[in-house]
C-alpha cells in the first residue's frame, strides 16, 4: 500500500532502510515527524495554518493540504512512527519536472541555538543563499524517453554557484537540460510566463508576503512543478507550492523580510529568463560565463 | 563661512573639536572622508552613481546631489582634510523634523572581515535590525516653540525595541512626541499619506529596488524630513533621501534583497500607522504594550 515517493528531490529520503516519506495511491504524502522539536513545530504550523481564517484562498492553494497526523510503520522498519499526512503534490503527474528552492538569505533566526546558528551561517555562506537570497536544494528535469531525467546529485547541487543557479533556472525549462550547450529555454514562456504561469504565481505569493505578519518562514522551500508533455502542447500546468515548515516562527506583527527579499530575488531571476530567453545568463555575466554542466 | 550642521541626527558629529561634517550658506554639506577604505568607497559610489545613465530620474531625486570632493580645514583643526561635497538636505528647512533609519536586517556582507562581521552581527541582533529589518539611528521631532525638539539621546535610541520603533514612527508624525501619553499622529496623513507623501516615495524606491541589480546598499539609511509648520497647514512637503554609502557593493546582477526586505518592513510599519492612526501600535501588541518614553 505504501511506497517511496519517486519524485522527491530534496530532504530526507526513504532509501536504504532509512526513515523517510511514503506515499499511497489515494494521493497522500506521509512525512515522518522529526524526533526533535522540528517535528512538533511542523505539526504546530500545519494545525495553526489550516485553522487560520485570515489566510486568503489564493494563498492557501500554495500550501499542501493537511490531513492531520497518523501513526504508521516507518520506512526504516523500526516500528510505529508518527507521520504528517499531507497532499502528495505530484500524485496527478506522470513525469514531473521538479525543483526545490530554499528561500531566504539566512536559514537561522533570532533565538536559534548557537550550534544551529553556526551550522546555518556556514551553509548559507557556502551556498548561494547569502548572496542570492535563495539556493537550489534539489531538482529533476524530464528530458526524453531515452535519457529520462536530468538530475544533478546532492554534491553537485550543493556546489552550485550564483551563475550555476541562474543557468539551472534556464535548464529547468529547457528541452536540453543535460546538454553542455546553451539551454534552449523552450518551455520558458509556457512554464514561467503567462497569466497563470510560475512568475504570476510567485507575484501572488509576494503580494501576500508584503502584507502578512503572522508567520516567518525559515528554511522553507518553494517547489516548482510542471510536465514536459503538457508544456510541449503549450498547455499551462505549472504550479508552485511551499514546503517544509519545521522552522516557522510567529511573525509578531512584522513582515517576513528574509523570505520576502529572497522571493523578490527569485522573481527577478525568473523574469530575466522571460525577457531574454536567448541569453545564457544576464548580460553582466555573459563574458565571464563558463558552462559547468 | 563653515558651520556645524544643526539638524544632523546620526553619524559622526563635529562637536568638541572632533572631525565631523560642516555646512555653508550655499547649501553644501561637507562630509569628511573616513581615513580607511570607507572614505574611498563612498567617493567611488557617488562618482559611479552620478555618472550612471541607467539610474532613472525618479530614483536620482532620492539621493543627495554630489559636487565632488574638496580639501578643507577639518572641524577638528588638524589641518586640510578631504571632504565629500554634497547637497545639504535641510538647507531649505527652518525647523525640520528628521529621522534616520538604517535599512537591512544585516549590516555585514559577504567578504567583510571577520572583525567587522562580529561587530555588525552583534549590533544587528541587539538592535531591531535582525527582527524588524531596520533600526532607527537617530531622530529629532519639532514639538513647539516652548519645548523645542524632542530628541532621544544616542543611548536611548540604541536601546529601542521593536515596539519602541513602532511607537517612535508614530511620535515622528505627532504633535505631542515628548509626551508619555498616546501619540496623536496629527500629521500622519499629510506626512506619510497622500500621492506625494513618504509612503508614496518609499513605494517608488521599492519599485526600483525590485529591479536594480547595480548596487547593494549595506548600512545605508533612509532619511525622512518634514516641517511641522507646513504639516499644520496641510501642505505636503515631506521627503525621503538615502544617505551613507561607505558600504555599497556592486550588485553583480542580483537584487539587493537585504535592503529590499528591510524597506518592505518599513513600508508595512508606515502603512499600519495610516490605516490605524488611533492605535498606539498594531493590535497584536496592544495588550502588552508599555509606553517607554
Amino acid at each position: 500500500m505504501f511506497k517511496t515517493p519517486e519524485h522527491q528531490v530534496a530532504g530526507y529520503q526513504a532509501c536504504d532502510g532509512k526513515l523517510g516519506p511514503l506515499i499511497d495511491d489515494s494521493g497522500h504524502f506521509y512525512k515522518p515527524l522529526q524526533n526533535d522539536e522540528r517535528g512538533s513545530k511542523e505539526v504546530a504550523f500545519y494545525t495553526s495554518f489550516s485553522s487560520n481564517t485570515r489566510i486568503p484562498d489564493y494563498v492557501r492553494r500554495f500550501f499542501p493540504i493537511f490531513h492531520g497526523t497518523q501513526l504508521l510503520e516507518g520506512s526504516d522498519g523500526s516500528g510505529l512512527h508518527p507521520h504528517l499526512v499531507l497532499e502528495d503534490l505530484v500524485s496527478n503527474r506522470v513525469l514531473p519536472s521538479v525543483i526545490d528552492i530554499k528561500i531566504g538569505s539566512r536559514t537561522w533566526y533570532p533565538q536559534a541555538s548557537d550550534d544551529y546558528f553556526q551550522r546555518c551561517i556556514k551553509k548559507d555562506g557556502e551556498s548561494t543563499s547569502l548572496q542570492l537570497g535563495f539556493r537550489i536544494s534539489g531538482l529533476k528535469v524530464y528530458e526524453s524517453e531515452e535519457s529520462g531525467f536530468w538530475k544533478p546529485n546532492k554534491k553537485q547541487t550543493q556546489s552550485f554557484t550564483m551563475k550555476d543557479v541562474k543557468s539551472v533556472l534556464r535548464k529547468f525549462v529547457s528541452s536540453n537540460p543535460s546538454s553542455d550547450g546553451v539551454p534552449d529555454c523552450s518551455f520558458a514562456s509556457v512554464v514561467y510566463g503567462g497569466s497563470t504561469g510560475i512568475l504570476a504565481q510567485l507575484l501572488e505569493l509576494k503580494a501576500w508576503f508584503e502584507d502578512q505578519t503572522i508567520f516567518h518562514f525559515y528554511s522553507c522551500s518553494v517547489l516548482m512543478v510542471y510536465e514536459k508533455e503538457g508544456a510541449l502542447k503549450g498547455i499551462p500546468g505549472a504550479e508552485i507550492k511551499l514546503v517544509d515548515f519545521a522552522h516557522v516562527l510567529e511573525g509578531e506583527g512584522v513582515i517576513d523580510h528574509n523570505f520576502l527579499g529572497g522571493l523578490c530575488s527569485l522573481i527577478k531571476c525568473v523574469s530575466e529568463i522571460l525577457t531574454s530567453p536567448d541569453e545564457q545568463t544576464s548580460n553582466a555575466f555573459l563574458k565571464e560565463f563558463e558552462n559547468r554542466f
